[in-house]
């Protein structure tokens, strides 16, 4: 009992310490001064001089995730509740693979690589970003239908394009594939006129497939956009201008209600006067 | 009788069929299967040691949809009702398209061609496809008279362009349709400091002409912009919002009348008090 | 006498004509016919063999303006009125300015040019263009602030460009206006890593320049959209909705000041009772 | 007495000077004026004849700043209050630091470019200005989750090509910091496919990378834009619609209770007739 009680006093304090504001913002100062590590390790004049700096600091890092983990882990009733969460796995993996010794070249790049992914943890420290990227996969559904119009936009011009341009000098219309890349290239308005001249050069009329293409794939991205505002719009509608007239409506209905009470008292009190 | 009884239970069958949502998946599958299929062909390395696998599915896929026309046109009580739909037109007309068997070389590259249009009966497989496209042609309207204007700012540089920059030796000037061109390419930003550039050589303030054209036609751009979103909000408040007040309206009508009703009420109970 | 009601039915019969349809129409069409050949025109090909042709018809739309113009102006009681409207007298001095015979070759080619505004004359002959136009002008107020603020940073950026890269061997930032042109450019996003990679070879720190300026103007013009399209909007709910919502505040006041009196009179009422 | 009076006076005419139109506007003037002298100074045809004319101007104006900052100094009751406003604490900086003579050839270049921050003095001098910076400031915290996001999208992107691409001939991806220059420069779409092609010959599907890297970050930065938009509408609704709103409810209470006492005095009157 006693040993419970100990045990007890320790899980309040480990929970303390993970709910508190500073081990959150210790972690994400943390992170935010691992990921400017992994940017200078990138410059070749800061990295040769303080390589072992950097070696130590990336070995104190991970334990510091490891530790931080661990707090996690232990805070929670039952081991299972912290894999629940998804942002708990996905901190979960992202320290265990950091965690593998591959020293060997061919797998060492990776695993250097891999070391980026870190970065994201600030998702899981900051709730602020979580919600954002929320907001974002929500907006995805109100657009999904325009993107398959855009891309079957694309992907007829791409055909067509590969189908009439194939023997173009440049390569840029060699099969559906590259012809698509080609057209996300005009898409963003990149040197467009160097392929349309090159096609010009041979089919006069080309400029015909360039520019309808341009218009009507703009117009479509166009309207994603409106549909994108639009529908942001609609929520923030719904949700605070709807919620202030349904009260309003509460109201009247409310009032309706007595006045139609009223009356009947009025009819009653009317008829003994006769 | 007999027959008829087994015809109209074929039929049920039939209806049943068409209107499943097997059978809709099954074709947007199988439309999509065939788009990446004409794109596996542009590619030489993929389409030369496949060559006769590919042959057969495009036969195989043109038999599919022989069959799905049959049954969609079998399942109309009469078959006039099937060409009533302007879909159903579409869609059995890029059928039909793609029956004729044109061989020889001149016909034949076409005829391949006009095969990539059987992408576009995934319209007519997917309804919210269609509706975004009677919503993208909805738009159309509140945004003719920009475009016009749009179109007159373009005429007018185009004019001036090809009068002034006519000498111009890349050419870019030559006649209203290529400076038209040229127009559409700066609209885009498109290297348009290269075209200032060569007629700055000689006409040292044409960058006033150009600078003049991006800042008005990128203006009546936005505004075109605008009137997209603006559009679209209209419609949005007076479907959603407007009906919610509009109930509200009603309410408050509905309550005036009571009131108006026991004040009269009153007013009779009152005379014989007096 | 007679000879007013003569005048008068025809005054009549002028007005008429000048206010139907098909006399704006057929001066639409007649603009739209003039503007295309004019764009032949500077079609070599087109234009050599049918030179003479383009003269007649030239000819013919001058008369046909003119009689146009003639009409307008007799069906007003007092020609003063007609002077009155501005955009009759920017008809007035585009008919005018092209009835001037100028043949000597200076003047030709300017002759030449003004013809292209005839064009212009397509926004006195369709209303909507014209509304167009004006709902344009009246954006402008709401974004002039953001406009200057917008300048005041191009000013800023153009002065120390000129100041610092004055001695780029690509002229460039030669002096305060070709800087103005050069940031112009770059906040069009055009070939602006040529301008920036050639100062980084002497400035090596002068991508902070380049970045900043992008990054800061293009917020500035971000707000300059929104302010557009918010102010559209308010517009929008200024006219529509709130005077949806009056109505309703109205009723509300009536009502109030029915239950009122309803109450005055139970009150009333009420004491004859004790 | 008669002193402390005379000085009244003389503050009253001061503060008359200091809050008049004509005195905002001439200050207005004379810093444009100054701003176009500032850019002519750049154009050495312009510079060089008028070199001690423009010196003499640059005199005057300084002069008159003084003058205008001794009048608004003077017009406060106590000094302190005058350097309680940012804004004055800005004026007097910007005239004190143009004040200090420094000819020697190191400062002299600093000294001429900090001239510049004169024409900052605009804000001061129109309120307008100011308003719109502080919307501009205020509109900042909506869209500061969206930055950092977007942030990290670069800063994985620039790791990750900075660890592959390192070897490439055009030292694009050197290291950490150059790999952000680059990625923001193919966020702009400024020759962005150059830097495809180059990577593509030796990792041939590098076009992942950059395709990916467009659509997510420009993804997110349209979310960015619709955060704007929707920020601002929110506010406009908050202040104007719901303030419209709110008044319609507190009618409707006040109705409600108006109905209630009603019926309280109706049941009273009812209970004497039983």
């Amino acid at each position: 009992m006693a040993n419970a009680l100990k045990n007890s006093t320790f899980m309040v304090k480990i929970k303390k310490i993970r709910d508190s504001k500073w081990f959150s913002n210790l972690t994400t100062s943390i992170i935010i001064f691992y990921a400017s590590v992994l940017g200078f390790e990138t410059i070749d004049s800061v990295a040769e001089p303080f390589g072992s700096l950097f070696y130590s600091l990336d070995y104190a890092i991970t334990v510091y995730f490891v530790i931080e983990l661990s707090i996690k882990m232990a805070a929670e009733d039952k081991l299972v509740n912290f894999f629940k969460n998804g942002w708990n796995l996905f901190d979960f993996f992202i320290v265990l693979i950091t965690l593998i010794p591959i020293e060997n070249s061919s797998f060492a790049a990776i695993a250097r690589l891999l070391r980026i992914f870190r970065v994201l943890r600030l998702f899981t420290a900051r709730p602020e970003l979580k919600s954002i990227l929320d907001m974002l996969i929500k907006a995805i559904p109100s657009i999904v239908d325009i993107v398959i119009l855009l891309f079957i936009i694309f992907y007829i011009y791409a055909i067509i394009g590969s189908f009439i341009f194939a023997d173009m000098p440049s390569g840029l219309w060699d099969n559906f594939l590259v012809a698509m890349l080609t057209l996300f290239r005009v898409f963003t308005f990149e040197d467009w006129t160097d392929v349309m001249y090159e096609t010009m050069e041979v089919y006069s009329w080309s400029w015909i497939y360039f520019v309808s293409f341009i218009i009507i794939a703009a117009f479509v991205f166009f309207n994603l956009f409106v549909a994108v505002i639009i529908g942001e719009m609609q929520k923030l509608q719904d949700e605070k201008m709807k919620e202030e007239i349904y009260k309003d409506s509460k109201k009247l209905d409310t009032l309706l209600k007595e006045v139609q009470e009223l009356k009947k008292m009025v009819k009653k009190n009317k008829k003994p006067n006769i």
